[in-house]
């Protein structure tokens, strides 16, 4: 039995369930609130199961209870152990290719909008509301332009081909994010085309924050 | 031949120097000054290279010039295109929890720090020399004690047994950032136990900041 211990809105949970759903992996989850009680992510419990004290973990039952932090190291560890359908492509610079544009969506846009960083400019640097979300824009705007350009090596297709991967499990849940801070998309076709695509298959729409059991 | 876009002082660059050390490939290295010139990563010329317009960027011309951006797709291609000796572990669970501490730092520590976003705070924000020093050790402390957490699997080992990969690819570089400014590490025993044991190699010290040719 897979496990994730989630969050409905976390978009690095949004990946993993993306992931599962394209596997066609059953699983469970439990929920972790990353508001209430101060953050259940903080908590002892969740702590020892996870010490990075984020967002998703999963827990394999059937090695060994294995516990993994990190959504692109769980991807990594489901293409591994549940090879087919695979996530990757099988060409090594094609791999790259996928790696580098989903790299840069969880290095250099989402860690800088997480809850805890916007947290951490109101509280210690006093930034007002309006300068969160400029500055969530700029990172977003930043970010979705590099992965605009990224994507002209695919040249229209999806990163498998026809069919969606690690790549647009990555890239859906951020463009959720940029919705959700109502971010302007209009310069990014290939990405729009990339969503249109995606949001049509079960394994996407199954995935969808709106419809875990802990939405709200 | 092999190809790297870096900047001596650059993390991410110095993580891919470890590896390609690791392996002991030859590569040459292309200077791209990220202050000079207003930061020449952002170039036109380097921008056509790699639109992310971070570094590093490897480039493999033996593999019709394959360019690819983010250094944990670069690791991951080296170890794939070039497998001895080996960067991560054969275990899937293991390699899981290797990468699982790599994109630690490299997500939820370093893009925090990067120089970009330090420049934000000071030009956007109005944080102080100060406040910037204050978030700067912030994250490097609440991401180091999460690494520190994590490297408890490993039992006083290196992430390969007796040899370092991946992981110490990454963890070094961080280390160097944390000394850099000044950051208390009495706590990371495990984390300075692992330095200790790089340091001392040769594949890590022909990497080090200070040795590069455009070092200042």
């Amino acid at each position: 039995m897979l496990t994730i211990y989630s969050y409905w809105r976390s978009s690095a949970a949004y990946r993993v369930r993306i992931a599962l759903n394209l596997k066609g992996l059953a699983y469970q989850q439990v929920p972790v609130h990353l508001v209430k009680d101060g953050g259940q992510q903080h908590s002892a419990d969740y702590l020892a199961l996870n010490p990075q004290g984020l967002l998703p973990l999963l827990v394999d039952e059937d090695n060994d209870g294995v516990r993994i932090a990190q959504s692109l190291a769980i991807l990594e560890y489901l293409d591994e152990v549940f090879p087919v359908p695979t996530l990757l492509p099988a060409d090594p610079a094609q791999r790259a290719q996928v790696r580098a544009l989903a790299l840069h969506i969880a290095c250099d846009i989402h860690p800088l909008n997480n809850l805890r960083v916007l947290q951490y400019l109101s509280t210690e640097l006093g930034a007002s509301d309006e300068a969160k979300s400029t500055w969530y824009r700029h990172w977003v705007d930043k970010g979705l332009a590099a992965v605009e350009q990224g994507l002209a090596v695919f040249d229209g297709r999806l990163s498998l081909g026809e069919r969606p991967g690690y790549l647009e499990a990555c890239l859906i849940p951020q463009l959720y994010n940029a919705r959700r801070f109502e971010c302007d998309l209009n310069g990014y076709p290939r990405i729009l085309a990339i969503a249109a695509r995606c949001e049509v298959l079960e394994a996407f729409k199954n995935a969808a924050p709106e419809v875990q059991p802990d939405a709200q």
